[in-house]
C-alpha cells in the first residue's frame, strides 16, 4: 500500500511503539498530530522521524469560500507551531504545472506574497518585521537536464533563507481523503516520490536549512485501490503505471491551492496579511 | 462498463445481429472495421449506427518514430476510405489542453496544415487541388458561457466545409488499450461524453455536414477497472468520479497526437504533404 | 498621422462641421463626448459616424487601486448611457494575448463575469434580472485559417446577444495618451486596424447587433512620432513597420484591463456586482 | 545613443586605438570580428574588453529556411572559434517569454539539445564524446523575489559546466539591424541592460566560468531613433520609457531563435547533431 499520509500509515498499523498521536476536533475539522520518534517506528510506517500534522476537512469544505478561510486559519496556526523563529523563508512549488494532479505546488507558490525584492529596493514600504520571502516553482524552468533537488539546493544555498517551505501533491491510499486532507511535516519530501534514491529527498538533512513540507493528497495508485478491494493485482503489469484521480481534479487543485496559499501567507505575515495583499497586487 | 471503443463493445457481446466486422493484419498492426447497421445493434452496443475503424498497434509502437510513421500512413488510408470527395475540411480539436488526458484534440489540431487563409490571399503558392483546411481548438476560447456544440456548430456553419474532422480523447474499458488504439468513426462524438443530452452530440445529424471523429483511448473509469476484477463497487459513491490514467500520460498524448496529425495531413494533402510542410513551416 | 482616438482627430482639425463635442471634468478625470454626425465629418476625421466617449485620467491613475475604482465607476456610467436596454451581452476580447501591447482585449474579457451557462443550468442562483453574459477571446482559438470577423460573426449569430462589447488595444498619435485614455464608441472597430477592407470591420452594420467598442491606446506608430517632431520619414521604408510602446507595457496592460473589466461588470450587473463576484469565483 | 552592438559602437567612432577589426564576406553574409583590447577602448565604446563577432545577414534571410541553415552553420563556426575545449555547457535563455521582443532567449534555449540527464542515467545511448548540456530559462521560474544574476549564479555553481552560453534580445541603434544581425561575445551581458549596477553583469568575472553571450537586436530606444533624425528630445520626458520594435516582432523572434538554436546545437554537437535530434525527439 502506497501512501504519503502519515495518517493513513498509522491507521493501518495500530499500536506501533515510538509514536505519539494527538487528535483535536476544531472548528468542524479534525487535527491529527503524529510524532514519529524512533527509527524503528519510522521504518514500520515508511515515514522519516519527525512531526506530521494533518487537517482533515469535510468533503465539501474546500469548495466553500468561508470554510476555506477557516481552514487557512487553522493551517496557519499549525504552521506557526511547527516553525521556530525565522526572518526569511523560501517557498517552493514542486510538481508540473501542466499536469492537473501535479499542479498544486506551482499554483500555491504563485499566490504567496513575495517580499524579498521589496526588502532589497524599497524596504520602507514594508511593515516593520515583515519576513524576507522569495518563492519559485522548481519545474517550470523550461528545459533543463537538472533534477529538482539540484535546483532547489542551488537556489536555497544562494538565497540562504531561515526556512524552506515545500509544496507538493501527495498520493493517498484512500479515495475519500483526496482533496480534503492537508498534511504538514518537518521531515522533508521526495519530489516525484517513489523513485526514492537518497539524493532526491528534500529535507533539512540534504538542504541544511529547516524544512516544512505541505501537501494535499490528489491521487491514489491503481494498485492500492484494487488491493483495498482484496484484488490480486500481481499478474497485471500495466496496473503499476496507472494512477487514479477525480474527474474534477482541476477545480480540486485550485481550491486546495487557495487554502494553502492563504494559510502560508497568514503564517508568514500574520497581522500584516491585509496590508501586504494591498501592496503587492 | 463504460467504453468509447466499438471494438470493446463488440468483444463483450458476441454474435449481435446487425453488425458486420472485418479484421485485417497489416504492417504489424490490427485493423478492425465494424459496421453498426441497425438501430437494435446500436442500442445493444451503445454506439450509434455507422462505421467504426480501429487500428491497434503494439504497446511500444507509439514511442518509436518509424512505427509512428507506419501507423500514420495506415490511418491516412483508412480516413480516405471513410470520406467521399471533399474540397474543404475543418479540423476541430476537442478537450481541454491543460488536462493531460484531455489534450489530445488540441495537440493534434495544432499540427494540422491550415491552408484556408492561403487560399484566400496567396492561392498561387499552393499546389493544384490543395483542399481548403481550417482548424481550431474548441475549448481554448478562454472564458465563454458557450457549449462546445454551440461553438462548433456556429463556426462550421460560417465556414461551410465539406467535412468536419473531430479529434478527442476517449475512454476505454481495458488498460491495455490505452495509448495504442486509434478509433475513427463517421457517427460523431459527444464531447465531455457521458453527459449525453441529445443536443451535445457532434454528428452529421446535428451539424448537417459529414463528420469524421478520431480518437485514442487515454483513460479508464475506476468503476470499470474494478468491475473487471469482479469487485462490487455499488457502495462506493466516490468511485463514480474517479478516472484511471497512466503516469506517463503526457508523453502518451504527445506521441498519439503526432500520429493523428500526420495521418490527417496525409489523408488531406496526399502527395503534397512535403511541399505544404515546407510552405507552412 | 495615424490614430484610433477621435479625441486626437478633432484636436488636430478644429471647427469641423457635423461634430458635436461636450467636455466634463469629473472626479479628477476629463470626459469628452464627441458625436460625429455627418458623412463629411466622418471622412475628415477618418472615423465613422457615431458617438465617441473618452475618459482621460492622470498619468499615474491607472497604477493606483483607488483611482482605478473611480475610473471603473465613471466608465460604467458612460457605458450605460451609450446602451439601450439589453438582457444579454457578448463580450469579445480582440488581439493576441501573447503580444504585450495587444493583450488588452483578452485580459479584460477573462475578468468579465460570465453568466450564460448559469442561466442555462442553475438560473435560480442568479439575482433577479441578471443579464445573460457570454465572453470569449477571438484570437486564442489556436490554429485557424479563419479571420477574426468570421469567428465573431459566427458566434454572435449563434448566441444572439442583444449587445456585443468589443475590447481592443488602440493606437494613439501622442505618447502622453498611452495607458491613460479610455475610448468607448458605438461605431465599431477594425481588428488589426489599418488593413481596412470593408469586411473586416466589426460593427452593427456588419454584425446586425448593436456594438460597443472599448479600447485604450497602448502604441504609437514610429512614423507618427517622427512626424510630430517635424522629421521627414519618406525615405525610411523600414519605419513603416515599426511601433513605439512603453517599456512597462505589461503592467500598463494589466492595470488598464482591470479598469475595463470592472467598468464593464458594473455596467452589466450594477448593484449585483458583489453578489456575482462571490458566486462566480 | 544606446546600442548593445559593438558593430554600431565602432561605426560611430572611427579610429579608436586599442581595437582590432576584421571583416569577412562569406556565403552572402558579413562577418565582423572586433577585439576590444584596452580599457580605454572599452570605455570609449561602452563595451567591456573582449571579442565581439557579428554576423550580418540580408534583411529577408531569416525568413528563408535555406538561408537560416546557412546562417546557423556560419554561427556554429564562429562559436567554435570563440570557445576553448569544453566537455559540458549550460545554455541559459534570458528575458521574459511573454514579452515578444524579449522572448528570444527562452525560445532559443527550448530548442537546444539537453543531454545532462541522459549522461546521468543512460549514457550508453549517447555518441562517444557528446558534451554534457543543461539548459534553462532564467525568467520563467514563476514568482521569485530573486534576481536573474542570483539564479544563474546559483545554478551554474551547482552544475559546474565548463562553459555558460547566454542568449538574450539586444537593443540596436539602427532599425535596419533589427532581426538580421547576430552578435556573439565573450565579455558577458547585463540582463535587463541599462540598469547596470555591477552585480547584475553575467560574465566570466562574476560567474567564474567562461561565458559566451549570443544575441540578436530586436528593439531600438525611441530616443535613439529621434536622435538619428537630429531631433532634440530633451524636453520629452515620456520618450525615455519608449521602445521601438517591428510589428512582425513575433515572427522575427521565432526565425531568429531557430538560427540561434541550430547554430548552438551544431557548435555543441557537431557531427552528432542528427543522431541527437533523433534521440531527443
Amino acid at each position: 500500500m502506497r501512501t504519503d499520509l502519515a495518517k493513513e500509515s498509522t491507521i493501518q498499523q495500530a499500536n506501533i511503539e515510538g509514536i505519539r498521536e494527538e487528535i483535536e476536533q476544531k472548528d468542524g475539522a479534525e487535527i491529527l498530530r503524529i510524532d514519529v520518534l524512533t527509527g524503528e517506528a519510522a521504518e514500520k510506517l515508511d515515514k522519516p522521524i519527525g512531526r506530521y500534522v494533518t487537517l482533515t476537512a469535510a468533503k465539501t469544505d474546500m469548495m466553500d469560500r468561508m470554510r476555506r478561510a477557516a481552514l487557512a486559519k487553522m493551517l496557519a496556526d499549525e504552521l506557526r507551531n511547527m516553525t521556530g523563529n525565522f526572518r526569511s523563508a523560501m517557498v517552493i512549488g514542486l510538481g508540473n504545472r501542466y499536469v492537473a494532479a501535479d499542479a498544486l505546488g506551482t499554483k500555491t507558490a504563485e499566490h504567496v506574497f513575495v517580499t524579498r525584492h521589496i526588502h532589497a529596493h524599497m524596504k520602507e514600504l514594508l511593515p516593520e518585521g515583515t519576513p524576507v520571502v522569495s518563492a519559485f516553482c522548481a519545474n517550470v524552468l523550461g528545459v533543463t537536464g537538472m533534477e529538482t533537488v539540484e535546483v532547489v539546493s542551488a537556489l536555497s544555498h544562494e538565497i540562504r533563507p531561515d526556512l524552506v517551505i515545500l509544496i507538493d501533491s501527495l498520493a493517498a491510499s484512500r479515495i475519500e481523503h483526496l482533496g480534503c486532507v492537508i498534511q504538514c511535516n518537518d521531515s522533508g519530501i521526495a519530489p516525484g516520490a517513489g523513485v526514492g534514491n537518497f539524493r532526491s529527498v528534500l529535507s533539512e538533512e540534504t538542504l541544511h536549512i529547516p524544512v516544512l513540507a505541505i501537501g494535499v493528497p490528489l491521487v491514489v495508485s491503481a494498485e492500492t485501490i484494487l488491493e483495498g478491494f482484496g484484488c490480486d493485482t500481481d499478474k497485471e503489469e500495466d496496473l503499476k503505471f496507472m494512477i487514479v484521480a477525480p474527474k474534477e481534479i482541476d477545480a480540486m487543485v485550485k481550491d486546495a491551492s487557495r487554502v494553502l496559499a492563504d494559510g502560508i501567507n497568514l503564517a508568514l505575515f500574520g497581522d500584516n496579511y491585509t496590508e501586504l495583499e494591498k501592496l503587492l497586487r
